[in-house]
């Protein structure tokens, strides 16, 4: 998809992508799996940051708010994800979608994820 | 992304793709971003698809559930999106992911859009 | 609430409510909590009833489209849930909720489940 | 369902419960509804504040996420919603459930609102 991981620190972490030709579909925008994609990556992303040595995480479920389409024109977009409930054995987190040139909100999102340890045994 | 549009009646619209390498995120299954599209894709389609002419729609939010990761051994899947609801300015519809091999479902989830004129102006 | 269990069978379960005076909110209709609350019940009880003896669940989050608004001249409503996906420590499910006289659809959503030992250990 | 808005400032709105013996479910703890009510004013009266005068909001999803059992040794909770994103036919709002003793989070959650005029044409 090409995006990549541009920061990241304890409960956060910032993912990037440059919008190209590629990544739209026939109405002439980017595809909304673009977003979904950067908002699955950075709550993600944030919760594992989170993580003891020996603990890992799956994502059960996201969900993406589309706020602005997202064109060639946009630029640069970057997407901060934020845990916001981390439990023992749920965390939850939230992602903004910006364009870097404009400062606009293109898209957000929350996930809930579920923490296990590293082979597989329920936290 | 690699998928592509594999049937459509009123109401339905089915997406299908064969998860390949590219897909992969760096803890080796298929990124959630490739269900998350086709969702969003399935639903959006089967929205579109009971549109009367000169009638455009947007997606306001998508939401989607992972049940079982997807990796190149799960083989092609197809995901079928639904309409639930047809109101006036508003559509929702839902979308099931499933291995073709095995039957199994791998995603679900449902996604909320907005009516509008294709010139734009409010439905 | 003013609410009730009206049927159960393995993966499926039924509520239902007359919409009152007391459900109202300030701008004239029943509150979104109404939906909301039996869609929870609905989904919930959904799984419960798929759960071997010694079994226990959690919702972790629930999700719900409103498609009509709901007032005293609806009626008895009534919500259905049934289970989408049942896996060994999370469960999904669906209900809608139609008004039982002109059976249209008011509302439908979603909810995760966690599952786990009755006796508070993990699943 | 006994509760009631604390305070309102543009963008902004919070809402209070004291939970009680009415709100419980039969397995013992505060039915999820009573967040899902709360989330739901929350972010729909966050949204109202930011809308100028002839203009009108309905909710059309909200989503819930429960992070913590709410009973009666919780004490009050204070539910905050904040606008996230102010369009021009769309208005997006998130919320947060706290225990005011413990300032702890219960549940958080996010809505959509299709803004309107309010004699009910499309905004």
């Amino acid at each position: 998809m090409g995006f990549r991981l541009v920061e990241v620190e304890p409960g956060r972490a910032t993912f990037a992508a440059e919008p190209a030709e590629f990544h739209y579909n026939p109405i002439g925008v980017v595809h909304g799996g673009l977003a979904a994609t950067l908002i699955d990556s950075a709550t993600g992303c944030a919760v594992q940051s989170t993580l003891e040595p020996g603990l890992a995480y799956t994502t059960l479920e996201v969900k993406v708010n589309f706020a602005r389409a997202i064109t060639r024109d946009t630029g640069r977009v970057v997407c901060e994800g934020t845990v916001i409930h981390r439990g023992r054995r749920i965390a939850t987190a939230e992602a903004r979608l910006v364009a870097e040139a404009s400062g606009k909100l293109h898209a957000h999102g929350t996930a809930t994820c579920l923490l296990m340890a590293a082979n597989g045994r329920a936290a």
